[in-house]
């Protein structure tokens, strides 16, 4: 199993928004859910360590294929601590299976463990920090008044901006209803109800109202 | 009276934490706060709306000596407008004393408002997403646990982030006490609140318990 001091390494290229800190809280989500679900805790502990590391396998640096690079760094990595195929299998499909709108969906409770751990760092206070975060490297507002257009069909007219807020309404008010154990729905739609009240409140003080 | 529409023209090359969304969101606050307390609404507005235009002022770009700069633009914006020398002073007067660690000291409660409002602007669910967005371009973490050293005297011991979780403690925190009126101070004391269960609920998370 590779410590987390060895994982840091695999991640020093990263962004702010995928970087070790979201792999450490996915990690720490992922122990939690799958000691309440039953999933096998080692193999769920190095797909978390893992499931982002795309980064340390050269020539693999859009974010579309970073599943598979990253499922092929985890074989390597595994192999070479003498893992044995089968185990390795099953945390490379943990890896495959986490992206939100991956080909392969999660068949195993370690992979939905990952999948849901992984989507719950989008919610809640750090899924406004993330928000945010995001929208300040893409230079795109926190905070625009969305048109109707977009509220009805989720897509922007011409010139509109996706702000941090249109990311809320589009994706993030979403997740709890894709959230594949029982344990981590709960955690979402608490987190949601929390990022909910945060943009409504974000929104008034915009307007000079709180 | 500048318009609204002029005043974003000033504001063109301006980063995702100063930029002309900080301008309204200041010109809204300032406009509550000045009804509230009696204020001159044209000076609080033409101050509000010129407190940092120092990009429009070229030479002028570190923010060290910004609120100067932003004054003399103010001076040459509102003489060209035919505003007379008493009006165009006491609008200065409100630029160059919004500064936190500013040499002048706000003298008239024109000046206070916008001092306040400015400062309300780090504070609540936009305190949060500044102090994250701050942190994101600086490249700095969002949250790290603070040493004893800081906790104690507010001084990173070495190799030490500074923290978005370091500056609320650092700074957010005393911005309650710092306010020059009585409508500002309710409204920081509450927007405080908001922005402790914030970091509160984050590190919760951070860790995954919540």
């Amino acid at each position: 199993m590779p410590t987390i001091e060895q994982a840091r390494a695999w991640y020093a290229d990263s962004d702010p928004v995928h970087d070790f800190d979201h792999v450490l809280r996915v990690y720490r989500m992922a122990e939690r859910l799958a000691e309440s679900e039953g999933a096998d805790l080692t193999i769920v502990r190095a797909a978390a360590l893992l499931h982002d590391a795309e980064g340390a396998t050269p020539g693999h640096e859009s974010r579309a294929d970073h599943h598979h690079a990253s499922a092929e760094f985890a074989a390597q990595v595994l192999a070479a601590e003498g893992w044995d195929e089968e185990r390795i299998a099953a945390v490379q499909h943990c890896i495959r299976a986490h992206r939100f709108r991956g080909t392969e969906a999660p068949q195993t409770i370690e992979a939905e463990v990952l999948f849901d751990a992984d989507k719950l760092d989008v919610l809640g206070a750090i899924g406004a920090a993330r928000a945010i975060g995001y929208a300040t490297l893409a230079g795109t507002p926190w905070y625009e008044q969305p048109s109707h257009q977009f509220l009805e069909i989720g897509k922007e007219v011409e010139g509109e901006a996706h702000s941090a807020y249109h990311e809320h309404l589009f994706k993030l008010r979403k997740i709890p209803n894709r959230m594949h154990t029982v344990t981590a729905r709960t955690i979402a739609e608490e987190r949601l109800r929390y990022l909910d009240e945060f943009f409504e409140r974000l929104i008034d003080e915009w307007n000079g109202k709180r």
